[in-house]
């Protein structure tokens, strides 16, 4: 069975997948303006596949998962402050640094 | 926001996803024998996949979710049936006999 | 090995994937306008799931992907209109409607 | 539109995802013994999915495909010296060689 922490670290990459792609694709199209800047929308997207693939690694337990979460927890982090500078989306901020905590930690 | 019973659709879809996919790269790899027959590890890796993509129909507001999840119903179903045949995997029979009756239900 | 028509629909699905993907994440948000209105955009990045699902399931022999390949063609299909209507889109329109022609034939 | 190489690396990347994951799914379950060695069906199926990712981020232009390829050829390098050890893997030796010099290239 996987240890505690990265049973943790999977449930935050998927809370943080589902919580920037579905804020994606409703929040941020209905909302529009600065909700569909590309490069906002892109990176909210990177981030919801990156959380994505980095849980996939981790339930499979390969070795590769550290590379993995490493690069989920910048890439969370950057999607977190770019949803700051946007504003209104504090669920999004939110399960960006939990799961970038939780990465960090793996990667290490 | 999505409805409870979308929620919670999600939510069992990504906690089936989990305990297929995690199941089939490690007890079943590691158990060998009857774990890795073709039909039936194929049936686990598609019921992963169905699930991961059911969710993501209905993170997004899809209409094509229903459709979606009337095959994911379909397939978890069999795939508890035979997990149950092959025996020492009641996670995996528990968690896409819960996933398929949400799936029934929004599909409906 | 698979045969010739089965990775004929495969090659289309990944084809249809790239290109809606592709389009939705560049020419859509650098676009504007109506090519993010939601109902829009949240079909083409359907479609270029489903694409990447049909795809998944027919590289693994699933019995199943008879089911995903018919869903996938009725997607590809209104994903072809939709991007008819809004103009400008003959790469997207194109790769859809070869997807949904081989799903048929797949699903048959 | 993508220049040329970001073009070609997406194609090297799909195949080898297609070469990996068809053949993980059909050849190695079938021919069992150590095709289906744990450590050897994991590094396929990571590596079928980094491949996955790495295409997903180079379509939409994020700026962090850079370090996606990175991984990408590093796990597709460890890859095809696991498909060259166990034989008979020649389609996936060469489509991960391919896919680890664009990735690598990309990543510069």
């Amino acid at each position: 069975m996987k240890d505690t922490h990265m049973q943790e670290c999977i449930d935050r990459c998927l809370r943080c997948y589902q919580t920037c792609f579905g804020m994606a694709m409703n929040h941020c199209l209905e909302s529009g303006g600065k909700h569909v800047e590309p490069t906002h929308f892109r990176l909210m997207t990177a981030c919801s596949e990156i959380c994505r693939t980095s849980a996939h690694l981790m339930l499979m337990n390969s070795p590769h998962h550290k590379h993995l979460c490493r690069e989920c927890a910048e890439i969370c982090t950057e999607c977190a402050a770019d949803c700051e500078r946007i504003g209104g989306m504090e669920d999004c901020v939110e399960a960006c640094r939990a799961c970038a905590e939780s990465c960090l930690a793996m990667a290490a």
